[in-house]
């Protein structure tokens, strides 16, 4: 029973990724987690709202394990931010444009029409920046600064990425990469 | 017959933009734009689809002359880019966070899905970068250089217009125009 649930909830992520919360219909869903058709609503009595709320938060913890990854095996926090941007490419040209950020297609669709999954991407995205906040704090930048250069650098992540799935090209998030790292360093450079 | 095509046009970007292109009907399309049902069929032939394309590149095209007037008012570069994240901010404020990106949910959503639509969101995005690239090169940035610049204020207003709707809240896009603005200073001083 537990798989099956799991099943579902990898399942969604992977579509939901891919194609959106809208366009992924709950068939389509039990059918790629090979479950049966009823077991979605016994694992997710509230249905698809429910089930995108916890893929939402579910893939947010996941990207988050792997944020604090990347800075884990980083020599500095702008190594680390060097290769995240890295990966994110690798993966992208590893999927053919499909896999970039797990929520911000949902994101985007849901923020004007669902306040239960905005609330949930709000959470997520708060969680990325929060904790990439807290390792450039830890490197050497001012709590303010680190939070400031968080959020900036997830916005230019999260915006190549719109850039290079569109135009099937990695330079977006390569370019973005080297303007993140770059940002980095210099807020370093300024307190030292 | 010209003014129910044009209605179908605008109430599809304005859906589009909000909701995205999946959760978005033809029967919602017409109601709102105050138009018979079998008009949409009549003007695109092709369907949601054909008027998917339509209304990607009626959309950028008004974004392209948004992007012209700002370099056009402002006394530099530099200036021009803090600018224009200072109005995008303010219509995310007065829409609630409803208008950002004309097409960047479409663009999500579509990338992995349906080659026409992918093809129409690239095609805005280069026109977007090469008109702005264009007036960095003019205001005194190499070429090379300025297109790098252009991807990364791009990148970095999308990825903003996320976290800003997603978290109801103007900081990102504040935050990502003023780094942005930032990097095109740094890069017109490199020059001069």
């Amino acid at each position: 029973m537990a798989a099956s649930r799991d099943r579902i909830v990898g399942a969604s992520a992977e579509l939901f990724r891919r194609r959106g919360y809208s366009a992924t219909g709950v068939k389509q869903i039990v059918t790629a987690a090979n479950a049966p058709f009823g077991s979605l609503y016994h694992f997710f009595p509230g249905g698809k709202e429910q089930l995108g709320e916890e893929v939402i938060r579910w893939s947010g913890a996941l990207y988050l394990q792997l944020i604090a990854a990347f800075f884990d095996s980083a020599p500095d926090v702008a190594s680390a931010v060097e290769a995240f941007f890295g990966g994110a490419a690798q993966v992208l040209r590893e999927t053919d444009y499909a896999d970039a950020c797990p929520i911000a297609t949902v994101a985007l669709e849901v923020a004007s029409t669902s306040e239960p999954l905005r609330l949930a991407t709000a959470d997520v995205f708060e969680s990325w920046i929060a904790a990439t906040a807290t390792r450039f704090c830890e490197g050497g930048i001012p709590a303010v600064r680190a939070r400031e250069l968080a959020i900036a650098t997830l916005a230019a992540l999260e915006g190549a990425f719109v850039l290079s799935r569109a135009m099937r090209d990695i330079a977006p998030v390569e370019i973005a990469g080297v303007a993140a790292a770059h940002a980095v360093r210099g807020a370093l450079a300024t307190e030292s």
